[in-house]
């Protein structure tokens, strides 16, 4: 790929950005294979090793701010991983964080952020959904979502007939159970999905109905939980590691 | 106040807004005696709740696109009210949230909402600060903020002055005892402090000299959680309710 063929990100593409030093080098330390490239800022503080890097990995280095500066939203922006898209299939042995239709770029980086923390390496994305490799979802997850395999299904069931075994757990405001110390001094043996709804509307009601439903006990005096700290929440009470 | 007044927010004004329907509501409902007037849009679903609301209260409707457009940045706020701004002492006898220098004002109205979620109802600001009156801070509380007591304090010497007999727990990557279960099934007696830095630089080396430092534990394939996310998780696990 030659520089002058970027274009500002469209969901469509297939390659996307990752704008910043710490999501730039996770793309190069983590997905080498698949980088395209970097654009980068003469001004950028940690060049050499960032040419280094690259040169390993025969990887472009583009030093062009104005490219930089049309291609990234930002204006803090000294370097920007181009790299190409790509999909994975999710682990059968290990834990999911399973997103159902989150719809705030933000919010989903937090997430992977958050997931990876507590050792989760698996993400499963369900119906309509933000792109997930949005630079800004990229940015926000600091990088993240290159440790991670991410995978979208279209379908609860779609996603169900490939992990047929894994113990599943919704968090709803409806939850049957409460999610407690108790509960989570015996965790799952079985590897298991921890189900978040979407930010303003939560899990779809049916969601009920499979495996166990969890509420995160919370004051009447709020509404909800933002949905970044009830996944947060639930990924550390069940976390695989620490 | 008459509305011809009202300009767009800054730090030094004595009043503030709170932008969009569910933070104006609370607004009303938990601080009346603060609000100073509801900008709306004659389009505004609620119309008929907001204005029974404000004639129990005295408090002014006006119905003035124009300026309700011009002082809300976004451009999807149908109602803001307009509040004097206040200070409170915070309770001696019940649980702190403590933030040290925090930076952004979503994760500032996050973290407000997280607390009362929870059950926490002060909150003490420590050092050079966000705003949060500023309308930003206030939208991303989802106006959890009118529930709670918000102080600050320019120290940490200044803060523990007024309450010398709390339990002092910080939050840091180099927190000698790791937030576990086990912890947490003991959880304190007397009130304590749940205390967290700032979003990129934590807190100061010194806090580990204060009360007992906790570590969240989590994985080296990051850098560190989302201070939100910290917050949610510290907040949680010693809860005073649920």
């Amino acid at each position: 790929m030659d520089r002058s063929e970027l274009k500002a990100y469209k969901k469509n593409f297939e390659y996307s950005y990752a704008p910043g030093a710490f999501p730039t080098f996770e793309l190069l330390n983590k997905r080498p294979g698949q980088a395209l490239g970097v654009l980068v800022s003469p001004t950028f503080t940690e060049m050499e090793k960032l040419k280094a890097l690259c040169g390993k990995n025969g990887i472009p280095v583009w030093e062009d701010e104005k490219r930089l500066a049309r291609l990234s939203d930002k204006e803090n922006v000294f370097v920007m991983g181009v790299y190409e898209k790509y999909s994975q299939e999710l682990s059968a042995k290990d834990p999911h964080i399973v997103l159902v239709s989150p719809s705030n770029m933000g919010n989903a980086g937090t997430i992977l952020r958050t997931a990876l923390a507590f050792g989760y390496h698996d993400i499963a994305i369900i119906g309509t959904a933000v792109d997930m490799h949005n630079p800004k979802v990229v940015r926000s997850s600091m990088g993240a979502m290159f440790s991670l395999r991410i995978r979208n299904y279209e379908t609860y069931e779609e996603y169900r007939r490939d992990f047929p075994d894994h113990e599943i757990y919704t968090f709803m405001l409806t939850g049957k159970k409460q999610l407690t110390v108790h509960e989570v001094t015996k965790k799952p043996e079985k590897p298991f999905s921890l189900i978040f709804g979407n930010e303003a509307t939560g899990l779809p009601p049916e969601y009920e109905n499979y495996g166990t439903s969890l509420l995160i006990p919370q004051s009447d005096e709020v509404d909800s939980l933002n949905i970044t700290i009830a996944v947060g929440i639930g990924a550390y009470m069940f976390r695989p590691i620490g």
